[in-house]
C-alpha cells in the first residue's frame, strides 16, 4: 500500500480547516505556528465560555494536557462534547502521563466521558494508558519493555480509537490497521516541542482525511521529512527549528515521495 | 503630508518607554521581543493585585483577547481604568472578534467600560466590532463586503478612537485623517503572531507619539519595512521571523525614507 | 581558584536531570528548550494539585513570577515544599520585584514561608528584595546606588543562601565565598528572555553541583560563553537567540576552558 502523503498535504493547504487547541502554554506558539505553515488556520481558545463554539467552527480538536489544571481539563470536555456533536476528529496528547498521579487521572477521565479519536503520546506516556507500571521522566520518555505495537493496538481496540506512539519508529494503530513511520531525525528530541507540534500536525491532517490511521501516518511523515530536511540546512537545535518551518512550507509533491518511508506492520482486510 | 516615521522611532528608542500588556498566551514571547527590539521595555503582568500598579509605571497599555477568560478581561478592565486616569494610551486588539460570542461581548464589554484609544483587528474583526454581521474564521479574516475605510472611518466616530484595521494595506482613521500604510509582504500572513506584534508595535509608537494616528501608521511602517528586508533574507517562514527582528534592530534613517509607503485617504483640515 | 565549568557541564549532559518549573507565560518556551539543550529534562507544571509530586521526580525547582498570580504563588508554595523535603535545589527568580507591590509582597512570603536555596535577579530587583528602596522599571534594571557586591553578600547571609546578581558582570555570592562572572555580551540585553534562561540553567547546574555559588557561576558561565559565540554569528537578536541555543550545543572542553571568565571576588576558608 503506498500511502498517498502528498496527496493529503494539499488538502490541507486547499481547504485550510481551523483546527482548535486547548494545549500547553509551554510550545502554544509552535503548535500554532506549525499549522499555520502547513497550510491551515490554527485557533487557541480556552475558556470555558466560549470553547463549544469554537470548537463549532472547527474541522478538528488538538487537546494537550502539558500544563494541565483542573480547570483546564473541564474546558476541554466542553470543547470534546461539542467537537463530539459536529463529528468532526479529536486528538489527544497524554503528555506526561505516568509522571503524576493528577495526569492520568485526567487522562482517563478524558477518554471515559468524552470520545476521543486519536490518542497520541510518547512510548511511555501510551503505555501508562495502556495500563502498563510504568513512570514517565517529566515529559520524556523511558524505556517500555513490553512491545510498543501491541500496546499500541491493543489500547487502539480497548478504547475504539486510533492510537499514535512517537520514537524513532511512530506506530499508527487503530486495531486493525498498523502503520509505521520510519522518518524522523535524532536532532528531532534535542528540542522542546516537536511532540507537541506532531499533535497538532495529526490534528490538521485529520480535519481533512477520513481514514484517521493513514491521516496521521501522512500528518508525520510530512512533518518529520521537513525535520530531516532542516537538520541538513541547520547548524544546531536553535536553527534547526526554524528551519523546520522553511522546510514544511516548501515540502512539494517530488520530495515527499522521494523520502517518505511508511511501512504497514499489519492490516486486517 | 511626509509623515517622519524614523523621528518616531528615534523617540521610541531615545525614550525606551514601558508597554505594558495583558495580552494571549500564543504570541506572549514575540509582543514582549518586538517591543524590546524596538528599543523600548515590554511588561506582561495580568494578575488583578498587580496590573493597576502596573499600568502606572507604563507609557502604553496594550490588550490583547487572543485567549481570554472571563477572569483576564476582569483584570484588562482594573488595567485600563489605571491607564485612562494616568492619561496614557490603550490599544485593543480584537483578536477573533466575530468567531464567538464571548469574543465579541468582552470587546463591546471593553469599549462601553472603559476608555480605549486604538481598536485594532484585521478585516473582518473590525467589521464585527463596528456591527457588521461577519463571521472571522477562529482568528484569520474572511473577505467583508463593505468598504474597509468607511468602517474604520464610522467606527472612529462612533467610539472616538482611533481605527486600525490591518491588511495588505492598512488603514488607520480617527474619523478625521485616514492614513494607508501599503508596506509590508506576504510572506508574514504565512506565520501565526505578525497581527499581535503589529499591535504591540503600535502600542510602543503610541507610548512616545502624541498623535495617534500618525503613531499607529509609523509604527506599522517600520515593522512592515522590517518584514520586507527580512523576507528577502530568509528562506521560508520560521528563518522570516527571526529575521524580522534583526531588521527592526537595524533600521536606520536612510533605509525608513527609501522605503516607507504612506497615503492619506481623507483630511478633513 | 579554577573552577572545572565544563566538568559540571559534562555531568549535566550525563545525568540528565530533571529540570522543575513554575515559570511566566512569556519565555516559558526558552526556559524549557535551554534546559534541554543543555542535555536534561525540563517540565512546566503548575496545577497545585501535581506540583509536589512533580517536584519529587525533579532534582532541582525553578520558581520565576514573572507573570506571577495569587494562585500561581500558592501553587510555588506547594512545589517548593516538596522540594525542601526532598532536599533538592530550589531557584528563585525575583522577576520585576520593585516594580509592584503585589511582586515584592509575594516574594517575601516565598522567602519566609518556604527553604529558597538561591535567588537571582538584577540589580535593582535583588537591592528590592535585600531591603533597598529602588524602583524597578518593569522588569528591566534600574541604576542602584550602593555597591552590588555588599548586597549580594549581605542578602546571602541574611537569608542563609546563595544570591545571584546578573548583569554586564554576574555577581554570585553564599556570603563566604562571591564569585564574578564576567562572560557574556550586549547583544543579550536586546531580546525578551536572557535572564529567565540564566536562572532555568541555574537550576540545570545546582542540579548536579552540590557546591551552589560553583554550580550558578559555572552554569552562568556556560551559557553566556554561548551567548559570545552566537553574537559573532548572528546577524542581530533574532538570529542570536536561535544560535544560543546551538552554541549551547555545541560546547566542549576546549572552548569553555579558552574563554571561561569567573574572578573570585572574596573567599572566607
Amino acid at each position: 500500500m503506498k500511502i498517498d502523503v502528498y496527496g493529503l498535504l494539499e488538502k490541507v493547504r486547499e481547504k485550510k480547516p481551523v483546527v482548535h487547541h486547548l494545549t500547553n502554554w509551554v510550545t502554544i506558539y509552535d503548535c500554532a505556528n506549525i499549522v499555520k505553515v502547513f497550510g491551515a488556520s490554527p485557533v487557541m481558545a480556552h475558556a470555558k465560555e466560549e470553547v463549544a463554539d469554537m470548537a463549532k467552527i472547527a474541522s478538528a480538536l488538538v487537546l494537550n494536557i502539558g500544563t494541565l489544571t483542573v480547570d483546564f481539563i473541564f474546558a476541554m470536555k466542553i470543547a470534546a462534547k461539542s467537537a463530539n456533536e459536529k463529528g468532526i476528529p479529536v486528538i489527544l496528547d497524554v503528555c506526561g502521563a505516568g509522571a503524576t498521579k493528577l495526569r492520568d487521572e485526567k487522562c482517563f477521565e478524558l477518554l471515559d466521558e468524552v470520545k476521543i479519536n486519536i490518542i497520541k503520546g510518547n512510548s511511555s506516556e501510551v503505555a501508562r494508558i495502556a495500563g502498563e507500571n510504568v513512570q514517565t521522566k517529566g515529559v520524556d520518555a523511558v524505556a517500555v519493555e513490553k512491545n510498543l505495537i501491541e500496546i499500541a493496538e491493543g489500547l487502539a481496540k480497548k478504547r475504539n480509537c486510533t492510537v499514535v506512539i512517537t520514537g524513532k519508529e511512530d506506530i499508527i494503530s487503530d486495531g486493525k490497521k498498523t502503520l509505521l513511520v520510519k522518518n524522523g531525525c535524532e536532532m528531532m528530541s534535542n528540542i522542546v516541542g516537536t511532540g507537541c507540534m506532531a499533535t497538532s500536525v495529526i490534528g490538521t491532517f485529520a480535519a481533512v482525511g477520513s481514514d484517521l490511521v493513514v491521516a496521521a501516518a501522512a500528518g508525520l511523515c510530512c512533518f518529520e521529512i521537513a525535520a530531516e530536511i532542516a537538520a541538513k540546512l541547520s547548524n544546531g537545535p536553535g536553527t534547526f527549528k526554524e528551519a523546520i518551518y522553511d522546510a514544511v512550507f516548501h515540502l512539494d509533491k517530488k520530495t515527499i515521495e522521494k523520502m517518505q518511508k511508511i511501512d504497514i506492520a499489519r492490516e486486517i482486510v
